[in-house]
């Protein structure tokens, strides 16, 4: 396991799901205690569609801001807020103003699923 | 459960084993599937001396750089850096430069327990 490492030196993979989104695998399933880090980016307009994971988020915002749906309620997020989405809660990302959106993902290293929404 | 919320709503207190040292807890242990986030801040020049933990930590730099122990070996970090601390490894944290260093430090939710090895 490597202790160090830029984010930088991590490759960035499109989110098939996602419009101009991007996810890096900050560390890596399996590697530590039940949990990893990725991170996203997404170019502004670009986002994801209403959505379910089987797993939860716990999410810190980087830079940018954004629009993002979670269960019934819509949220304006900017750098240094906290995202926490339960595991099963319908959620939607849509980056807003001139600048990518770009959030950390803590998630469980338990198996997930995607399921679209719309 | 608070879905969304800035860390400027969330107190920082005082690491009392450091020096200019204060911590965010941005979630809260138990209210997720077993892990939670925190966030650190140390001025320049303050930091943590050696010690250990029970849990292992993973780490993002947000801001500033800082000269990070881990093991026999030191690293030079800034932002945009990964740091993974396996639990029980000997660690330590000096702040470099004119800025606050600042880094999100995800743990599992267990019992931990410092130990201070200087």
């Amino acid at each position: 396991m490597t202790i160090v490492r830029s984010r930088s030196q991590i490759p960035e993979e499109p989110v098939g799901a996602g419009s101009g989104t991007r996810r890096q695998t900050l560390t890596v399933p399996g590697s530590g205690s039940g949990f990893h880090m990725r991170r996203f980016a997404m170019e502004p307009g670009g986002g994801m569609p209403r959505h379910t994971n089987l797993v939860e988020h716990q999410q810190y915002v980087l830079a940018g801001r954004a629009s993002v749906g979670i269960g019934d309620d819509t949220f304006q997020v900017a750098a240094g807020d906290v995202v926490h989405i339960p595991g099963g809660t319908p959620h939607w990302y849509r980056a807003e103003g001139d600048e990518p959106f770009e959030f950390l993902c803590v998630v469980p290293d338990d198996e997930d699923r995607i399921e679209l929404l719309e």
